[in-house]
């Protein structure tokens, strides 16, 4: 199954035949009080830095998300997808919880947005599914009810059950417009929370083959060593079929185990990208 | 399932709910040009490193293989197997295609190995089947016939089928007591071959629950980054289902993956070993 996501001059593909698609994780105010701080003085400024460390970590699309407390959060997205598209021609994924502002980027984004999110609530999907279908845009849905997340990958499954006929059979989203988010958990919390995310993706795949992501750096958190952690989780995810993630693309072990990942399964011909990569770090090293 | 294997004091269970078992590689003269000189000259001192480096290194258990040119391998097997009981209470993984080599090292050993290894060849499995059983071991199984390699998973798992039945049926072998190595090949041969093998660990797994191992540094065979390639696949193979590898335990970054992946696999309950790991190497970076 092929998620085509578009910027005003540049296609991408999502799909398991292809090289794992980044999204970069980095624009985003949560947890940056600096960042928010900015925002509230309507300062873009480190957008800037964030997009072309991320473009240059390996980012193939980027997360925008503008939600800090006391912004004009429509007002505020607007701006940064115009600024980011000013700056980079990658797809973007416009990501917030409130609809007013996920109409003011969509409206604000040139070409075909992936659009995050919505759960199997109602009146998310209500809310959000006209917009995805108006815009013509891709859209991330979790599998969560009523603020609950089911702990049974069976359950989650039924809500993605849930989501696609809703998406596909009320407002004609095509199902390839669909990618699910199938809840990545801090293992911090519960040791079997990431299995259960794992199957999650397989059984998603099995039934469906739609493509999936997920927010890759939650399942570290609290924990010691991170990037490694984050270095193991992706390829686990890769071999269970997960084909994007919203991600630390500035980390170069994160993003070289990701690219380990594309290597081995099947989307590296040749290994030419990897031995390209290999060369270019060698270049680099020997000048 | 459950594969136990013991030395004459201590007693190691092979096992999806098991931390990952890692089987140092390292005691193989193959490719090593100085350690097969060695061992014509009869000199088994570089043994003695090999065990320490790579206990120290991580390894649960260790492959003793003395196939070199013009050697005594069965002499020499048994001598290495007693030599590195002296050193180590780790289970071994007694290694070798000559089947005298195979009885020699098992006469030598103290408590139940692992035999490395059978095919689905008839006349390997009547040449030694017979000795796993006279010796209570437990043994390798290569789901490949006639020196051929089939690159389709399902023709895999029928040669796995065969094994299983003679294994069970005709020798008497628990079923626990049979590893199939799914044949791990290097990824710049031929781009699609890890999916193959990995698709060969899920199908194995499903039917039968039976544990699995591999050489896993064969995957990076010829590539650059290597150790990088070992420490990505190692952890997608995990996440489809393999419980041990014959492996690099000297290199840590393969080593850390594997311990990620025992975390994320809901194998290190609360993160303990991953937390302690990190303290150890504060301490280590501090002292």
């Amino acid at each position: 199954m092929h998620t085509v996501v578009r910027s005003a001059t540049r296609e991408l593909i999502i799909g398991s035949d292809q090289p794992f698609c980044i999204i970069g994780e980095r624009i985003n105010p949560t947890g940056r009080k600096k960042f928010q701080e900015e925002l509230r003085a309507g300062d873009l400024s480190s957008v800037e830095i964030d997009v072309k460390a991320q473009i240059e970590g390996g980012a193939m699309m980027l997360d925008v998300n503008m939600g800090a407390p006391l912004v004009d959060e429509a007002d505020l997205l607007a701006k940064a997808v115009k600024l980011v598209q000013s700056l980079t021609d990658v797809p973007l994924c416009i990501d917030s919880s409130v609809v007013e502002a996920l109409e003011a980027g969509l409206g604000a984004y040139e070409g075909k947005a992936l659009v995050n999110s919505i759960t199997a609530e109602d009146d998310r999907m209500e809310a959000i599914l006209p917009l995805v279908k108006k815009y013509g845009a891709a859209v991330v849905a979790l599998p969560n009810d009523h603020d609950e997340i089911p702990d049974d990958p069976y359950k989650r499954l039924e809500l993605v059950d849930k989501i696609v006929e809703v998406a596909t059979k009320e407002y004609g989203i095509p199902l390839e417009d669909i990618v699910i988010d199938p809840l990545a958990m801090p293992i911090g919390a519960d040791s079997t929370l990431v299995v259960k995310t794992l199957q999650t993706i397989r059984l998603i795949k099995e039934k469906y083959d739609l493509n999936t992501t997920l927010g890759a750096s939650n399942v570290s958190f609290g924990m010691p060593d991170r990037h490694t952690i984050n270095a193991v989780f992706l390829p686990m995810a890769i071999a269970s079929g997960l084909t994007s993630a919203i991600m630390d693309s500035r980390t170069e072990s994160i993003v070289r185990a990701v690219k380990g990942a594309d290597l081995m399964a099947g989307n590296d011909e040749w290994g030419m990208n990897w031995i390209a990569a290999h060369r270019a770090r060698e270049a680099a090293a020997g000048s």
